[in-house]
């Protein structure tokens, strides 16, 4: 088996011994939890979708190692073509799904990995590539989903990590055995935690010498002995407890995340990929984030599914015609279509690390994601101008079943009389979904601090752009001769 | 009695007998229920603030008409200052608030129909003005929140009130009786429907003659024989019915909407203040809605909590000297102020309608409400940059008092040490609830489309904008002599 | 005589014998030079307004001083009216001339001083006030032009004043005598320099102890001995010089800027209103700064008239009727009452100062401002957008006249065929003019640096905007209890 | 000789004897021309950078008819990679001249005909396609520039091509012949059109049967017999005739603009690539179209230059390390990258059309050209915003030059010390012509409304964006079912 099915995918969870916490109870049936249940649904169109041989190509590839034909999440990016289709496989799911899949974390760490492995054993004679290349290949024979794991809780964030009241507010090596490591700390934000086999960490951030126990990097099955899941709560998180479908706006899928704890947990040498490598910590962080950065193509998708619910919204109020409401409809693919453009150039602009690995334009890929942090916003805005008020002052579900008011809602929120007014809700509770509830979570605030927050881009854009190069032709046409 | 206390206000809530329907079921108690209380409680404050000295001179006046003191909710604007001092209550009661106080709507529909009732027994010898001034007493003599009912559920957009196919989707006459008229329809959105002792009924827009039975307005107790209320849910609702507070962000405040039916409502003639004249439905929507549009000045003050609340989680995180943070609030209060201009502006340039009473600049109205449609969007995406991700990634209250869970939070959320890890969660929780919650509701949704969506101030501005000056202008300038 | 007439005006000016320089060359006769005398006649406007009945009440006032009625420009703020006025003014003038008319910064110098002339006597029993007094007779008595002249040249941004490698980088005193002082320096970009009669010099920024040489403050005949005058260069200026009229756009009225040379210049001292009194030169400079903020009511002026000249240029070219091109109209209006706004709403906030000069609001002014420096620049791109490319596309005035082209470009630029073609050709001037020639640097570049760059307005809206007051009502909306 | 040296260029362009007016008069020497020589000289770039080594792969292909290598500007496009080469030469140019090069027009226009008479062919069994091919083969073979002439005056914008009162205007066969074609009308805005070696016409829209005498293409020799070209003027054009090179900002290099007329020129038939074919007007107004807005990636090489400029000036102020002067900077340069972004991404999706010519993504295209009329405009304004305020209000290089005011300049614009206080000016007057001067033209206007105004690409972005596919999407995820 190299790919499994959605199903498989299912099963593979069960067998799965996760110690999973919410509401501050231990939850013992994950799969099945109906506020988690819909963010497995969106991992499981990740293997769903790479069945269907319309999608194949963008969905799947040949492992560079194996030969055999793998899911995409688990591939090594061998040239920009595989760059390109990795941007053209997150809009593909975004759409599909309305949310967060969560699967690109661990494609982002193991290609990461794959370029700084294999630059810290050329600088120093290590053989952490030999070691990755075997996980991965385990990772691509078992179609595994990996958590990508990268955030610390940093505490105060004026001080480094050693020198933090808490030294465990960083994750760090504490205990080194003759058989591996045992590490202390915590991942905050974890997205798709606990729809996860495996869990990849990786340092937070550049680093110095005495910061070095920081500089560890690893993976671990999601159920070591010792890691710890505390589930994060979502604007209208409970509404999946409610009977009814209709007021979830999307029912089948969501996005969640995690904080996972790691109390003293073992390591064993074959998963080490980075032990005490301080130097080249910073290069993991920035090679995972520029990654990830293209990574929020998937946005673009899930920008189409708010595009197309906001067109119909307008059709059900009869005011598609509008040239106003043409307008905004414009300006929301207009936005869309621009971050698509910086997810399709990024990658484009790809290049070959020293592994052969391809990596995005750096660049481009952090010029993309500043604009995720801004575009979404203003799509959502123009999504609630066109939906109308309706959509935060309509009832509940319960209310249209209701014998006592359902008569009255059917009657005073008919619009278009060839439109079932419950179609006309749904649509609406769609856009309220992404806009402030639970997928508006992934949508807007994940876009703003996903893969980091505006800020980290627009310090790399101020290092990547080539002032140099312009200041030269500047000085060149006004005729500054400064030789 | 002319102006209550909080207490009393509660009080004289209890002793309506409202038909309230939430979640398919009829409330029997709708002041202790906890999903509107919150609502109540900031209703209550208007009253409360206006018992405080230093807040009289902004919270009170003294009506024109008994020469007593009355709360300026109830007031007729009498000149410019009032209308200023009407900006500032605004904004004074959305800072104490955070969420919308729900009491304008009927400020502005008294002080519309103050001048449309004298316009119409100008032109046409009616008794209107008598009537509407004996009402006006009455309100103001017992200081009752009014329910400002302007939108119709509309139907099919395209059609006007006597072609849909439903002739009850507009509001209108059904009867004429010799002691009053029987009415049926709806009214939509509306605001702090079940906190109001009255209700007043308005036209939704412009009509003709074939329209005329839609063209009525009156008063009614809410409790009104025939009269039902269904309320709307808000993003993140039932979090009210959760043990704790902390996941509320702002528990104590809130605002409601919700759909008013009228099931064949009897109305006496003392309380018609418009009955089928048609050619000045569209004078009294417009002076209702330029009023309003004035009263989303309290959106300002909700902008000052986002605001505080961003600092504070700029201050806990450890941030607050970083110049991009410094810059982003500098933008966030830029943009509040820029709004707050709006308000005094249109305030300041207002002027006496034939009644005396006075009212804002429309075009300056149009504007200022233009710019609320936009500018909270971005502070609350500033605010939520600010915030950090942890924002939307927290759990819940529940986890933090759980013995298994509560002692990982408060060590890997500690921020700054010296201030209290769920101080930080609050802060955060508060953001949520302004940007994604249930008053982001308020603060969002509702500031794009009440008052009537962008597009209804767009077209009063081209109405507004005097345009043949400004073109005499440019062509003198230029040399064009068309004359 | 208190207030002349724009003939007396230029009659006044022509008895200057100022010192005046351009492209290298001493100009003789300043009044007369094709370059300046469309600055000349701007100011010359606000003489000629100001006889106008229909403009009294907004042109001129009754001195508080003398009772006479004197031209608002040399009055001093008494009450709020007067500060509304004084926006109404600018808007007015900015309409009527359509670029800078120079006035306001002496205005805004009389007025600052009236206040912190006051300020420095309750402080150290000095007599400023009085001599201040005595020369604002002097001004509103002959209606007098005064240049406000605050910005030095400043060298290097780094270092202060008494650092820099030339001591005379910032205008300062070098020589005490019995009868007066001698000082030495420059100012730069001094608006309408050459059209005054006067000049009022104003430390640039606030000063510490060792600076005080240079915190200095008085008043002198324009033409006083030693005064240099270096003019600035707009884009397109040279246009003026061509034959015909068209391709100026707005070949009346302009704006100018200049170098102001002190070269040893005696000042007696009842002309001196601040000597060596360091403590009080950062309050001079804003005070200064705040009414110079609100003074930008003349950019509303100007975008009104850029506003009518895409409307115009839309219906030369038969498109005013396309939905887009309204609703660009739309939003250009929109943004210019924006603006609007900040300058009533500033005005309408301010308050009496110890001396009772009323100033107005400093946060909303500040707010006002950095708007000007956004929303022209977007008002500017939308009459570009709306005129089309031919404004930048279209042969010279001469090809219109000769023969040799004339009877193609009439052909072939013909739009609707009722307007003729030349006075198409005029409205896109106009607007190059605006958005690209000499009112460019007045509409654009000026709004952008006049009274402070923008960040200069960040740094106040930071100091003004009551954080502790936001931060208290956030904390209290979500039950953080730090007492 | 398949390729020219700039030399070779110039001299080719000393053979032509072309008809060209400007302010009234015939110019005889075109070449040596002061205002026309700038964007003579920006031509000769595109050939002098086709012989650099280093720029081989960029700038020059190899023809698929001869196999030679040839410019890229005369090239059809192969595969993506060399649509990805366009871009990439647009922008290195752009940033070589810092203004508009004229080239890709006649680019543009010889990869749409090679698309479209393609068609034509195959659908009508017209010789369309071999007549352009060799064609085609001249203009690679003598290394020529093309002007690409589409944009008819118009006339009155409501009414089709035959219904003008005036028939020419929209160009037109007026006469068959055995040997040829007669045309008359005029091309207005061309671009470079008295650089150019041929003209090659198209119809300026999609027309209907009634319009077909309109719809015809063909190519000519720049001085057949007939044509002539009337200059368009320039803001700040005249400065090129002044002494000295500091005030023309970009002494070396710009562009130009003509009207060029038919006055009855005669067309032979090999020369005729459509010639009445009314049904394929439409898809070669839009395939050129297309091509063009990719075109705009040279404003990204302009954008280089303009933010290499704001740098330069804010280390010469001594300001480049205040935090909001950096990050203006990074928006400035965020900003370009993302139009970099659309040009790359619309080149890297594009596709092969029957012909075999490759074509840009149509919808990232418009996408592309639409942020084009947006972002250089703010580029500009924060370009402004840096450079300080002395960028309109310095005096002229001759004040510099002169012995009555050199000194004074010399001493009071002196900013870090050790940089000239010449190269100052310099810098401040290359940011005057990008933002105002004549290269404004076309970094703001021309990229407004080149390759089509705003509104064009937004017709095409409602056309090309799928939206039944958004809304299938959206209804799946909703639970909307209307099969």
């Amino acid at each position: 088996m190299t790919m499994m099915t959605a199903e498989q995918y299912e099963a593979s969870l069960r067998r799965l011994n996760l110690e999973v916490y919410m509401f501050g109870k231990r939850i013992t049936n994950v799969v099945d939890d109906p506020i988690i249940r819909p963010s497995m649904n969106a991992v499981a169109q990740t293997y769903a979708l790479a069945q269907r041989p319309e999608h194949e190509d963008i969905m799947t590839a040949v492992s560079h190692l194996t030969g055999k034909r793998i899911n995409r999440f688990t591939h090594i990016h061998q040239n920009r073509d595989d760059l390109v289709k990795k941007s053209k496989m997150g809009r593909l799911l975004g759409r599909a799904t309305g949310c967060c899949f969560q699967r690109c974390v661990g494609m982002d760490a193991l290609n990461a990995l794959s370029i700084v492995t294999y630059d810290m054993d050329q600088a120093n004679g290590t053989e952490y590539y030999q070691r990755f290349q075997q996980y991965l290949t385990y990772v691509q024979d078992n179609d595994l989903v990996c958590d990508g794991a990268m955030t610390d809780p940093k505490g105060n964030r004026r001080l480094p990590p050693h020198q933090q009241d808490d030294p465990d507010l960083y994750l760090r090596v504490v205990e080194e055995r003759p058989d591996g490591i045992v590490v202390r700390g915590a991942k905050a934000h974890q997205t798709g935690a606990v729809n996860s086999h495996e869990i990849i960490v990786m340092p937070t951030m550049a680093m110095r010498e005495a910061d070095r126990d920081y500089a560890v990097s690893f993976a671990l099955p999601s159920d070591a002995e010792g890691i710890k899941y505390i589930m994060g709560r979502q604007s209208c998180d409970t509404r999946k407890l409610e009977e009814g479908r209709m007021d979830r706006g999307n029912p089948l899928f969501g996005g969640h995340e995690a904080l996972v704890v790691f109390d003293d947990v073992f390591v064993p040498w074959e998963r080490v990929f980075m032990y005490k490598e301080h130097a080249f910590a910073g290069s993991l962080v920035e090679k995972f984030a520029t990654y990830h950065r293209q990574s929020y193509a998937c946005k673009v998708g899930v920008g189409d599914v708010l595009i197309g619910a906001a067109q119909t919204a307008a059709e059900y109020n009869g005011a598609e015609r509008a040239s106003h409401i043409k307008d905004k409809l414009i300006e929301m693919n207009h936005l869309n279509e621009t971050l698509y453009c910086g997810c399709i150039a990024c990658a484009g602009e790809g290049h070959a690390a020293p592994s052969g690995t391809y990596i995005v334009d750096p660049l481009l890929a952090n010029v993309h994601k500043q604009n995720v942090t801004r575009f979404p916003y203003e799509v959502a805005r123009l999504a609630q101008d066109i939906a109308g008020g309706l959509m935060v002052t309509m009832p509940a579900e319960a209310d249209f079943a209701s014998p006592l008011t359902g008569k009255w809602l059917e009657k005073y929120y008919a619009g278009d009389c060839s439109v079932p007014t419950l179609n006309r809700m749904r649509i609406l509770r769609l856009i309220e979904n992404l806009t402030l509830g639970t997928a508006a979570v992934g949508y807007l605030t994940e876009s703003m601090h996903g893969a980091g927050s505006p800020q980290a881009q627009r310090i790399m854009i101020a290092r990547l752009a080539n002032m140099a190069e312009k200041q030269r032709a500047a000085k060149a046409l006004c005729g500054i001769d400064e030789t």
